[in-house]
Order: C-alpha cells, then sequence, then structure tokens
C-alpha cells in the first residue's frame, strides 16, 4: 500500500514489489494505490482481500498513511511495515535507502513485534448510535469554530470524573500520545501503559490537567453547553453535534501489529522525533 | 447598562439608578436594557448617545458583559464602572453588596482611573478589507471544526516571525491575557505593559511558545494552510476564512477607561480570581 | 498514631481511641505519639510492634504524616484509614467532624479497599549501595543548590531512554502525581494505572515532556554532570551525589493499603482538591 | 576577550586580532584571555581598563561568556559582537566562518544597535546589604537542595503581589527570557518590552503562572519559610538565606549594548534557536 497521492511513489512500489517478488513471495495492491499510481502488475485487492489473504502489509508513506491502513488491517490482524520517504515518523521508521535490508531481515523472521492498542467508539443521540469509529491515535471532541468553548460531562466506567469546560477532549490511545495530544500539553504514554489519556484542550479551569486512565472501563463524554461541537476518531469526523449527544469510547478488541527491524527501540524513536539529542541553547 | 438577560435584574437596575439620581445626577439607560426590563423610568439611549451624552458608564453584570460595552464606550472615552451580581470578575469588581459605598466614593472623585490598551484589527482579501473590528481581550484565529489545524504566517512590523501550525493563534491584550490566552498556556501580562501577547493553541511545535511583542507594530497573519479557518475580535466572529486571508492587528487610539474605588489593586484582583491564597493540596 | 506536634490533638486522640474501645477492640499508640502527647492509657508500641500486632491503623493529620506512617505499615500489610483535622487531603479523606460514621463503618466490613504501589531504591557508588528506601509519592534527584543543572542518564530496563539536563527528574507513582509531579508540569495517574512517571523538573531541552514509563523495567539514574545533586525518597534525603552515582528505582513488593468509607471515590477527591467545580473567570 | 578554556582558542583570537589590526585600528587583549592562551603581543588590560579605553568588545565564544563579560562593559557602555565557535547563541550570533565579513560590515559603520535592559539588585538581611550584583539573564531564588520548597513574599513597588511556595522564582530580563525562564514554563519577552518576567518554578499553586511586570517599580521577594535558600545574580551566588532575608531587584541604569551586522533579525535568531522551521512530526 502506497500514499499515492506522494509524487515519484509509483517507481519506489515497484521496486519494493519487485525485491519483494525475488524473495519468492506473492504481492498484492491495495486497490487505490494500483488505481491511482497506474499499476497493473498485481492483483488490485480491496481492505478486506487484503485483510483475509495477506500475511504482511508493506505501506509506503509517513505516519498519516499508516495510520488510516493500520486500523483497517487491525481487524483482520495483519501486521503492518512502515516504509518512510520522508523524515522518518514514530510509526513508520524504515528510510526507503534501508528498505531492503530491513525487510529481508523481516521475512527471514528477524523482526521485533509491537502491539498497539485501538480506541473504538461510538456517538450517541437520543438512546440511538449515530456513528461508530475506531481510532489508533484518538477521539477528539471540539468547541464549534465560532464557539467560545464546549462543555463536557466526563465519566469513567460508572463513576463521573468531572464537567469540563474547554477547547475539547483528546482522549488518546499510547500511539496517540505522541501526536495531538503531546500539543495540547498531555505527557508521553509508553506503549506497554494499559491506559488512556484524556487531555483537555485550553480548559477555562487550571488546574483541569491531563489524566491518565484505566482502559478496563469506558470513557464518556457528554455535551452539555456549547454549539456546533464535533468528533473525530483519527481524522474520520462527525460535526454538529447536540446538546445530550453522549461520545463513548472504550477499548477495541483489535489491535495494530508494526513489525519492526530487530534492536527497534521505543526510546530511540522518541530521541530522533523530539530531538533530545540537542539542548535549546 | 445591565445585563438584560439575567434573572432579577431589573429591580437591581431600577435601585442603583435611584442610588445615583438621589446623588443629584442624571441617569439614562441603555437602549436595549430598558428594552428588555421594560425599565421606562429613564431616557432610552443608543450606545452612540450613551458615548456623546455620559460622564461614566455603569455597568451592572460580569466581565462578558463589561467586555462588550466597553469597547463601545471606549471611542467616547467614556469610564466604565463595574457593579457585579455574582461572583467578582477580572474587570467588574465591586460586588451588589458594596455598591453604595464604592458609587459614593467614585462619583465624589475619590477613585483610581486604569486605562486598558485595545486592540483594532482587519481582515483583508485580495487587498479588500473585508472585516473591521476592535478587542479588548483578544483577536483569535482558529481551525475549522472538522480541520486537523491552520497554518499562519506571522510578521511584526516589518520582520517575519515564523510560520505556525497549531489549533489557533491568540494575539492577547493585556486584558486579554488573564482570558482565553492563560487557558492556552500563555503568560499573565501586567496592564501597563506596552505589549501584546502572542499564543499558539496547541501549536505543532513545541517551542513555539508565548511572545510577548512591542505593541508598536502592527501584527499580521496569513492563513497558509487549513481549510474553513475563522477569527474572532472579542466574541465578534467571521468565519469560513480563505488561503491567503489577512488578519492585521494594531493597537487602536482609543482605550478603555475603568473607575476603582481608591485602594483598587490589580494584584489583588489576581490573587481572588486565580485563588493564589490556597495551595493545590 | 497521630501527627503528634498538631496542636490540641491529645483530646482528640484520646477521644477517637475511647470510641474505637467502646466497639469492643483493643487501642495500642504509636510509641513516639504516645511519648509527644503524654497519653499513657494505651500501650505505645514501636513501627514493627504496631505491624505485627494491629490489624488496622487510624492515622490522625494530613497527607504528610500519613505518607510516612503509610510506607512503614506497607510490610505488614496494615491496612491504613485517615482522619484529617485540617483541610482534608488526597489520601487523608474523613474529616474529623464525620469520623465516627465513617469509622463505624469500616469497622464493621462496610468498606473499600484501595491499593497504591510503592517505588523501592537505592543509590550505588561503585558498585556499592549507599542508600536505601521506599517512597509512595517519589523519587526525585535534584540539582545542587548553586549549581544551574544537574544532568541525568535515563535507561528503563535494559533500554537507554536519554540524558537530560534539568533542575531534576521526578519518578512518581500514581499517588505521587498529584504531588510534586504536578507542580512539575506532570499529568495525573490514576492509582490502577501499573505505571511510572518520569518528569523532568525545568528540562533545558523543551521536548523532555513527562513521560509514563511500564512499573515492570527497573528506572535508572546516573549522574552524568552537575555538582552536589541530591536525592530524595519522599522526603528521606541523600545529598552530595557524585559523577557516576546511580539511583535505581523499581516497584516494592509492598503495596499500602487504603480503606476509604463504601462509596468513597478517586475522582471526588481530585474534584474537591483542584477545585473542578470552579472556573477560572 | 575569548573563552580561554576553549580547546584551540589562541591561534583564533590571534587571528582576528589581526584582522581588526589590519583594519588600520588597535588591539587590546582582556587579562585573564592574555594570561591563559599566553598571547603576548598585545596590551592586556583588566575589564576596568578595557571598559575605559575601548570603543569596541569583541568576544569570541558562546552565549555564556558573552553573558559575563558584556554584563562587565555595560557599565563603561562598550559594545559588544559576539562571534561563536560553536552552534550560534541568542547572543553570540556570528559564526567563526563568516566572522570578516561581519566585523568588516560593524567596523565600517554598518550595523545595527541593540539595547538589552539590565537587573540589579541586592540582598538585604537586618535593613544591611549583604549582597550586591548585576544581571543580564536573571535573579534566581531556589529552594535548599534538601527542603522541599522556598515560601516567597512578592511586592512589586509598594503593591503586594503574592506569597509563592515553590522550588524558587526567577525574575528574568527580557535576554534572560530564553534561558532558565523559558525552561521552567516562562514565555519569550522580545528585548523591546519593558518589563520584567516573574516565573515560579514548580510553583504549589497551579494557578501562579508567569506573570509579565513592569520594569519601572522595585521587585522584592523575602524568604518567608523554606531552610537554606540560595539566590543567584546570572550565575553569582549566595547561599545559606535565613528567613527575613529580602532579595531587591530593579531595572539598571546600565544598558549591555550589542552590534550586530545589518539585517539582523531578533525573530531569525528565535526560529533558528528553537528550531520553528521543523514540526514535532
Amino acid at each position: 500500500m502506497g500514499k499515492h497521492q506522494a509524487r515519484g511513489i509509483r517507481p519506489i512500489l515497484e521496486e519494493i514489489a519487485d525485491f519483494v517478488l525475488r524473495q519468492g513471495l506473492d504481492v498484492s495492491l491495495e486497490r487505490d494505490t494500483a488505481l491511482n499510481t497506474g499499476i497493473t502488475s498485481f492483483d488490485a485487492l480491496s481492505n478486506e482481500e487484503l485483510g483475509q489473504r495477506c500475511d504482511l502489509a508493506i505501506v509506503v508513506g509517513g505516519d498519516g498513511t499508516m495510520l488510516g491502513f493500520a486500523r483497517e488491517m487491525a481487524r483482520y490482524g495483519v501486521p503492518c511495515v512502515g516504509i518512510n520517504q520522508g523524515r522518518l515518523g514514530f510509526i513508520t521508521d524504515i528510510s526507503i535507502e534501508r528498505y531492503q535490508e530491513a525487510l529481508l531481515a523481516i521475512l527471514g523472521g528477524d523482526f521485533e513485534t509491537e502491539k498497539r492498542p485501538m480506541l473504538e467508539g461510538a456517538v450517541w443521540r437520543d438512546e440511538r448510535s449515530i456513528f461508530e469509529g475506531f481510532a489508533l491515535n484518538d477521539v477528539v471532541v471540539s468547541r464549534g469554530a465560532t464557539a467560545s468553548m464546549v462543555e463536557l460531562r466526563v465519566d469513567v466506567g460508572d463513576e463521573f470524573v468531572a464537567n469540563m469546560r474547554a477547547d475539547g477532549i483528546i482522549v488518546a490511545s499510547p500511539t496517540g500520545s505522541t501526536a495531538y495530544a503531546l500539543s495540547a500539553g498531555g505527557p508521553i504514554l509508553h506503549p506497554s501503559i494499559a491506559g488512556w489519556l484524556l487531555v483537555p484542550i485550553a480548559s477555562h479551569t487550571l488546574s483541569n490537567r491531563p489524566i491518565v486512565l484505566p482502559d478496563t472501563g469506558e470513557v464518556r463524554m457528554e455535551i452539555v453547553a456549547g454549539r456546533d461541537a464535533s468528533v473525530n476518531f483519527d481524522m474520520q469526523s462527525l460535526a454538529s453535534l447536540l446538546h445530550g449527544d453522549r461520545i463513548t469510547v472504550r477499548r477495541s478488541t483489535h489491535q495494530v501489529c508494526f513489525l519492526h527491524p530487530k534492536g527497534w527501540s521505543y526510546y530511540a524513536t522518541l530521541r530522533r522525533k523530539l530531538r533530545w539529542y540537542e539542548g535549546v541553547s
């Protein structure tokens, strides 16, 4: 699967596909990637077909591309490997320059498996579900563009947490803790932590700090005030929420599975992405 | 002028008006306040008429009510006094219980004058101004509700500052530094500081910290990326901004003038509003 | 056990002890409490004796008093109940006014048990342990008073995390997440999260954000630079650390056990202590 | 003047000195630099002699070297130029590779002058001054290494601000706003802002946010609680402060004067030092 909007993606995909073929393996192409790049030498499959037939998904693109595709593969249990043409990402960490070496090792069974939990949730209006979705990064409720805030009542399991007035609230997985939640003031959650991050964005109450919640209970957010709020599951969005609408989020039974070359380190990725090797001054 | 939506405002306004009358002074009522409360015993004047005829504006309500009205009075140089029915605000600091004592002192000439700078700005599309406004608190550019961010090019005077990707950017006056900007991570600016606060909201770049800019140059923000951004001057809003639209902000020639009872202290207001007298634990 | 420095503690302790006696139970007094208050009507026991003979520890004081005593009781598995004379704390949540009702319920078996993980660690110099300690809140390494920073190399399990230059580093348990770590910018960790919070204090590198680490591996911090650093396990401190000294922290096999009246809620404690019911403005 | 501890500094200083000589100007060397490098071909002068005889100080080193020396030159009004061998600093912004071009322009009169305000202060015990100092960056009061906090009563001019419990308090100039104060959560202050930044470090009260104070009044901090606190004026330190000791800080009559090559931009320095050109992901 490739980020088909990227310039010059076609020859790169063809080269990687040839390389995999030469290892004696079968190659299929994700349907939209095939359509948009015009590559016709491989079977073009839907996500469902890929999920049922493939043993490994190789994704060529950045974190955004991987995010959407890995979420789809999660329900089929197909592990993903990310090859990045540009600056390495948090979850796409093999550079195009070193892909042969990395794929050889991984195809030869010499890899580390990393499972990442996913969020699964719904939006409820009058006891009816009007939206359902999965998120690998986060579920975000946001104020309407011209509203000054949204007020949300937050419950976890059968306990009331608080009413919060803010620009919005982020419920992030460990994977999402280094994405939007980090910009909004949240901490980094190691992927092995069995918890979600709840981060209010620009909260009216200064002591409404980020909280790490157990992932065992359902998180519920009810729109109490603020017109025209919206919700995003990763970037899949539903706008025009009404007072009384409830967003529920819980741990999905599916997990995303990433394969990394042996020796991969989560902390090394943090050091690289967050430039920890260099001080401010 | 009173917050006419507030329950039970009519008898309070009547009582205060009577009290001022009894001091031998004339009283007029702001037109919408008169219409909505049904008080007919005083001249009902437009903001313009109030601005031209009055020596002092007495505002009964909270900070939000004062914000909108003081902005209007600024162009006429009419000083404002705030009487608050509920929890005292940052700029409405006389409680309804103590209004007689406070007004007596102020009407007797025993007061402190506090001038607060205002922002004045416009939105430009293709060299044409499509919106103009004043703000006592802040000018805020925000991402569209379903967009992941807005990218703004920021210039101050004739210097380029940075391109910033964020949920939005706040340009706040010292008065606005204790409002939305504080929620978004900004510092408190003493009202005598000749500067604006530029606060990126949930910036993608962690080092894009709040900056205090001199108030001598014009601040310009150009929409570089991100669909459906909007801008607010205090709460007056313009939505659906386009790429290339520019928001300009500069120091207004008008200032808001507040009168406070002698002995008033800015820091005492901070201590009270931010509960500095009490620790976390 | 009582905070024996507190004024007027003697009659309160006597009253509570009498109340417990009247329920048909035996009462002993912690030795220092007995010595300092002059109460002689009960056996005065050392912590070890209390640990071996008692079924329940009733602590009269604030969070600080409870912190030190609960840490001692943890190794004997004696559960603790906190009665607070002043403002309720995070872990001492029964007011002196309501102690009878609360104790009756708890002594009658109608309580909720809450286990809190503890940190256990040591300081190593040249392969020799020169300090060992337990902490219910946090282990903190701090720069010397006149040094500009301390540089620490941080490892978790067998993985290198980063070298950090800062005023210090806090390793906090969920219990400690609402103490010093919160002041230093950390998030709140729900007590059921199996993780530690690593919070750099005033880090030179702006992207050195708080991290939630799994509690399965040992956290190691080595003094790389900065003279005269010190370490605190809760408030037990060791000063004058040298370059090369290593502080190790891991999950203790002991846990603190608190009993709460039925219906107790962690989130209610947060709302009360952090004043979430009230906004800034 | 050169950072004489730096390896390989001697030939660089000699080369720059020769270059200046060849422009027909006289060159003197700061005494410690001369002693430590062993360069004997130029007059070796004390800071006082340099201050009285020189028209321009060329400093070879980083921000730390410049900080100490520029503070000394301020009282004589000698402008400073910074040449940096390593990574460019906030105030030493000419790279060793481009020094000829930059110096030619500056010596030819083609430069921009930038004045930076300085802090001047004292420590008072029982009405007696026991320490006096200048700071270009900041005055910092810190808790003792094994104390849990210091409590300070803060006044500005004749107004009480607040009692603050924290690891310490930073009073920073605009120059210092990008140094320690930034690590502690403060905003960036443009050098033209006539204000100081007051930043509590790890404050116990979450709403004790950084404040920008006018530079017209004296800032006073009195030690109310916490043993063994210390104070630093830039890095000149006084330890073992007692309860009742007062630290006073006001705007110095001296200013530091930096010369920059034409076209120099403060914001360009921020962009470079804070890596604003690159996002997190």
